[in-house]
């Protein structure tokens, strides 16, 4: 069965962002923040007996350390720094698993770091080095067809191909830039529709409209769009209801 | 054996505290700071890397977040916000640990955290089981006769009594107060002789010239005090090379 | 004419809080957050922008250096240190203002730094101190019959007593304490009869019934309650309107 | 008469960094470290105090809000942003002045947020119309030659032109990429020597042997490299003492 994934615990403080607890009942794995982009040490326990709750895996979403900017925004460091970036904050959200008696199956990286890391195989490599290092079994969640893909099977850690509902793909299966006018598929039922069919063929159409391999072994449901809890609901039932 | 340990790993990017790598020959234990009020995930890596390279064992150092104190400063919060402080941090550390496939050994709480548990029960209790809750068999370092020895028993867990060789006792078995003339010994080799007849007699002398009977498993070494050094290779040429 | 004050400003990063803008039509003054407890550099140009446009005061609201915390958590410092953190907010606010052309007219201690003068002389001195230093003629905000009150007295600068329309007073005019049921006024319409008869005579019905004598320089609107958009509507209406 | 200016101020908390007081007799402009990538509100106040002992112009050294990095790592983000970060930090500096009685001279933008203006036109641009917004009569600093001189001139704000005496030039005025081997002047004297005649003749010998015109109004004495104070000292006997 197709995971369905999605951000969560990105609250701070005070500070509310997203449905966390809406989304429960659609999704089958959580990635929740750990501090460094967003979210804290009491959200991340709140998330995860939330988690633990409706049955949902739980993933470290490790960020940039960067609350300012929510983590998009990219900070140089070596690959090295950002390993140890990367290693502390996945040890605070197993620290928090332990403490719940919760298993920590996944590590989605966030933001600008997903980002920088599905194009530069050397950072992508030393990550699932690092990941291997640890030993835990841990799941590396990257885009599809991304360098941070090739680097997970190079070092052979396991690894989940991410795919998006709502985004263009072009036909070399990137997708398509977000300045585009068909970055984005607004339809919720077409995006559902494109899901279920690649799923079960392998294939999705690009912008250009050809068919083309893509790996999904998730799906990414965004937290906070407009469309986000409907998109939920019926990827949800379109997997797991009918 | 008696335990020695020293807190390490208080860098903080480009600034550099205490002489960790002059430490390492004279201690056996080192209590590694988690990136709240000093340290970050580089300076735990590096600091965990020496502590494999010269065979001690490695603890994580939990403070407040408070960097600008230094961990110095009281911070209030519920027992359960300070229990997630914690599991956050002992996680970090964890991962670093495994990273490095290291064993991480204990938690001993750092500064005006220590000293608060020290003299709460609630709060040390909560602390103790969030640790047997986590199930790695963490040793829980503490003030010998103080409130969070009391808890370590009760929720029985392990628990190291920590000692001071530069320290004066009331006959309480109290730290006396640091204002008082009496709070500090400066002659280096009375402290260490105090702390060897301590671990041959489990008794040591306090302030008013009684003896007085105190716990003792592991002897604080202090970093960055004028004896520190001193302190520190005479203690360990006391125990551990005669 | 009495002041009406709101605290604003109060988003950060991604972070949003509070409404800002539906405020600003009844309000006469704002004090926005300089960036320790909430707010940013982008968050106060666009207050201040918000004010400028509206035609309100501005002042600066500085708090302890605890995002996580929103400032409502005390942090002990020296009375220097307090100082240097409230001189600092206040600069940077005025540096805001600066570029905007607009003038920074008051300043007012935000959550538990703001309990903490109200309770403390010594402290409140040196803050009185060192605005009179800034000789900005910066007007301090502070509750009513305070320690704050007494020291702005005797340092001899500006000072606006602030009241609160929706709580119930003692008869040594302080405020009942938040756990008392006497603690809050539910009742728009008879806080803002209180406020008006208070503007009217100096004098406020204290939870024993008796009438004590109070100043009143400025009424504090909450941004936040659920009646906050209510109070403040019927209290401008009470004051500016008729 | 040549300015002499050294980056000052930039501990933070309980970690020292450089000699402060040892550079003051030898330099007139100090710039001040703000609080985003290094300094805190104690630092400033007890650094301006320094300066007014001393008779040092005291300017502000605003950098990117990044401590870890100590301002070293380019943040990327709108001009917008970056002009409400500086103004943000000069007026916090301007506070502290005000407290203190000091006048605040100039403002020097720190680390990576200096190179970053020195080859940004657009950046530059909106940082001097910032500056004359806040119409203080600020002197801005930056690199000789540079887009940030180019911007200053075309806003009409005074500016600084900024020479190192330990840095090898290129034929077109700009400074020898750091990796090269001609980056950096290690003979103390020869750099001496290289400012005197600068100042005498308005050119430098480049790289490659030719002679170039630079403006020169300061020059910078780093605070922390080995030959740190002997440059400082021999600087300032060159220009002040004989």
């Amino acid at each position: 069965m197709i995971d369905l994934n999605a951000d969560l615990g990105e609250h701070y403080g005070v500070y509310r962002l997203g449905n966390d607890e809406r989304l429960m009942p659609y999704i089958t794995s959580a990635n929740i923040a750990c501090g460094f982009h967003a979210g804290d040490a009491d959200v991340m326990d709140k998330t995860v007996k939330l988690c633990k709750k409706y049955g949902v895996r739980v993933g470290a979403h490790p960020g940039y350390e960067d609350l300012k900017g929510f983590g998009r925004r990219n900070i140089p460091m070596t690959n090295e720094a950002l390993v140890h970036m990367i290693v502390y904050q996945v040890g605070a959200m197993q620290g928090v698993c332990d403490y719940n008696g919760v298993v920590l199956t996944h590590v989605k990286p966030h933001g600008a770091l997903y980002n920088y890391l599905a194009d530069n195989f050397e950072a992508s490599y030393a990550v699932a080095n690092a990941l291997k290092s640890m030993d835990k079994g841990y799941i590396l969640y990257g885009l599809s067809g991304s360098e941070t893909e090739r680097a997970a099977s190079t070092v052979d850690i396991p690894f989940y191909a991410e795919v998006f509902s709502d985004r263009g793909y072009t036909e070399n299966g990137r997708l398509v830039d977000r300045r585009s006018k068909e970055a984005f598929i607004e339809d919720v039922d077409q995006g559902v529709e494109r899901m279920v069919k690649l799923v079960e063929t392998g294939c999705i159409e690009s912008v250009s409209g050809s068919r083309i391999k893509l790996a999904a072994n998730t799906i990414c449901l965004h937290g906070d769009g407009e469309h986000a809890l409907e998109f939920a609901e019926k990827l949800h039932r379109a997997f797991y209801v009918r």
